[in-house]
């Protein structure tokens, strides 16, 4: 375990207005509610975030606003894949230099690369980058293609590779990377409708998706298991707060939703960019019921 | 049936020199070779052609260098996907202005956007393209997600929208997809080892993978069931071609397996840009083992 | 091919009484009206046929009273699956003693058998029955196992292998079985909504559910493909009836589903036996509009 | 929680001799050697027990003979599954009879039952036995189909049910059985190499297969978890026993698998009835490697 690296981390929606430009003002507002609320880190530019309806230039240059205003309050994530590995180091570079802790790096998710091309990817970003952290990112789902065993493994070998996210939704994959990690790195869960399973498995933080909205409960599920150990009261926790993790592993439009309901409790999600299209008033009407908002605020 | 879209389009390699550089001239004479074996189009851009791998600019360097190279003697269709729709319209409008027939678009394949989101990327880009033609390319695998039914129907009724590519590997989605087509839409087969069972269920054209190193037995093949309804010879030649098409869609490394066999042949099929890695030797052994040289060529 | 075997087998349900005894009176009517139909033969004990749900010696006296009801009018396959090999061989026995044209072997379907499972398993009744044909049914969705293409090819040398049921769902399968496949072999489509694809690919019969309703509709679609080579008229034939084959790979109840249209048509479709439960009148519904009732009869 | 049911039940299989007979006097030492290694049950007749191979009358005989010899040592479950009903019934009365302390019954594993079909099976089964437990089996893989989230609650309401058994591999299912479980039903693991994954997030007992070599382990990995609370201790027993389980789940013939290590370890597995066939040398050897005797024993 890397004691840098521990904890729930929201993964941020980003607010865009209705131009498309960045809500800076609703981002900080978001951003200081969910530091107020206890969390130790932020990730930024996940696919939450929409990450990908930018381009490198936007990428940086919220970056250069964003990491700043975190960075000495909590820790703070930066998603920078690219499926080009320059383009990847150039972003990860932009974001060490503005005070991120970590980068956040998938497989390369359109080319659906053999496990030596995966190892290559992660090998070159890590050797073109100046010393900072590097998380791993296992999403089958999302990359196409499972980061294997051996894999893996070597990855972690890597003093850069300090931190892994595992999103394969296969909790024996998890305790597979958890009994092969080396002490330099702490394993994530990241998926959210399995977060008190991964905990009491031994993950050791969470890239969170619920947590842009119910950032307390989700870091009191989080101390439940791993500071107090009191798996009666997590589990408890975790009931309550599991419709809304479901919904977010099932719904057609997450981030919509997300936002949506930032807007219901009287925050700013803000828009998305294409192409992600507003919810339907049947998808809000979804959503109230879903999320369970009684519980939730 | 759309009559200006009939027939094997090879989807063809981007050669590159060892410093990144577009090879023009391994690039041209590649093609040349594919037309003078009688194919009636060409389609640059695809996955294989490593469209994941070049920024925006080089992309529409690429095609303003290639596509006049090609299209006063056949047909060219330009792949132009990007997640952010402003982004492919900028690419498909450059396409079209070099002279591309038509433009082949996937849908998003970061986001797993749902069939609302699917039909409205395709509408935004075909509203802001000056009337060429809109290749719909459905490919579960690389998109994470399918055109289902009710979207290709409604995606059908676009005037702009006048070819198919049919990757889903399921015969009968080609089957649904062929009732449900207009008059003025064709649909190709996108699955390389099931081309021979499209073309007797009547996909009328193919874009191919094969056709880079093997051009006149694909045309063979497409022509022996589509022209002369010679489904004997047609399965003759489908049999002979079978291990290279089933090759192609199991080897690790198939981009880089076609440029091999390239280079093997006395071409140039050149480097492959990262994350793509050259092949090891055990690959290259392989790769002449399965591709079957003696009957390729 | 094998030209003992071609065309439509309708797999036949069984009609039960109230009690749970065979309907001997409504069996054969069934039976009548589907030679009358003009389909070349009858397979009984299909998973259609409740098959399961009966014990050794009720499969054997029922195939007593019907096998030779049919045999001098049609062909008859009887299915005799066990998972135990002696019970299967004692089975098959007693329908060729009775006249039965070839018996429908699954591998076993529970114990998950390794490929030389599966050989082994259909060479021991091989070699224990007296001389007739039996039929290879490849269903990974029933067995929970593929037979694997080396499988396949070595039980295709077994002189007594005469005919193969492809219910893959995969149309490159029966592509490669029919091209792997020996003289003495002919191969037949098992999967309902894939009929036509797989006529217009070669297979030269079907195992068809949709054959107990809609039998002329079945030989039909079979002969414009295979003996008129009218690919228009039988595509034409399969749109009519491509709800009805989508729907029984669909509906959770499909053997109570064509019970009760047999029902709606004057027939007498009969009782299901446990654990098959009957219809809800919600489901009752569904089926009629399903089953494109005006289209069928 | 139900207190009849808590810790490791090995799941037997059964000697056979030569000739397919039962070998009692291996089958009793066999258990002699697990109940004096500490279980607190075991289930016979279970997949492992190869009960698909043998008769309604061999499973009668065999359970009126060995039943007795366990049943004042330690708890016996026995396997009952049918795809009839009535004969699931029948083997059940005869298990109660002879002194079983529950019966273990899969959904139909071969018709695909609907929700609906699932549970009235069930109800039949609990409506036709005298007062005897039932242990709810969930097996997708094995059966086919899933039992869904109301079915299982609708199921656990049965006074008759009070143990169920995971065999999904999916740890959110397990989570969603223990929160909807009522107070008389104890939650198993019923997947292997998901054990230690299941202990620490609530499964209070283990239908076992690796617990036939090495039962001491199995036992001491659930104690840590669940009396001692040790988990730093269980996963150190859980890497040490993970290969053998791991391997149980893939090798091609499990059940020979494990009687070939018993018959290495001094004791007598015997023979396997068809249609499972006995183990090449090559797959000796593997299995000799993957199951890591020195550790196991």
């Amino acid at each position: 375990m890397n004691k840098n690296f521990v904890g729930v981390y929201p993964v941020s929606i980003t607010p865009f207005k209705e131009d498309g430009s960045f809500d800076y003002d609703a981002a900080k507002k978001h951003l200081d509610y969910l530091i107020e609320s206890g969390v130790p880190g932020i990730c930024v530019w996940g696919a939450t975030g929409e990450y990908q309806s930018i381009t490198l230039e936007e990428h940086k240059e919220y970056v250069r606003e964003m990491v700043p205003y975190i960075k000495d309050r909590v820790s703070v994530i930066v998603g920078c894949t690219r499926e080009m590995p320059d383009e990847a180091s150039d972003l990860a570079n932009n974001a060490f230099a503005c005070g991120a802790d970590a980068v956040m790096i998938l497989p390369t998710y359109y080319c659906h690369p053999s496990q030596e091309e995966i190892y290559e990817y992660y090998k070159y970003i890590a050797d073109h980058v100046n010393g900072g952290a590097i998380m791993i990112y296992n999403n089958p789902s999302s990359a196409g293609v499972e980061i294997e065993r051996e894999t893996y493994k070597k990855l972690m070998q890597l003093p850069q590779v300090q931190v892994v996210k595992e999103s394969s939704g296969n909790i024996r994959k998890l305790t597979e990377v958890l009994n092969d990690s080396t002490d330099h790195v702490s394993v994530f869960c990241g998926w959210d409708n399995m977060a008190y399973e991964s905990f009491v498995c031994g993950a050791v933080g969470w890239i969170s998706m619920l947590a842009n909205m119910a950032p307390k409960q989700c870091v009191n599920l989080f101390e439940a298991v791993y500071t107090e150990k009191d798996y009666e009261k997590a589990r408890n926790i975790y009931c309550e707060i599991l419709p809304g993790l479901t919904a977010l592993e099932t719904v057609a439009k997450p981030v919509q939703a997300i936002k949506y309901v930032l807007d219901l409790k009287g925050h700013v999600g803000g828009y998305c960019r294409r192409p992600r299209v507003a919810l339907t008033e049947a998808e809000k009407e979804e959503v109230k019921q879903l999320f369970n908002l009684d519980v939730l605020y």
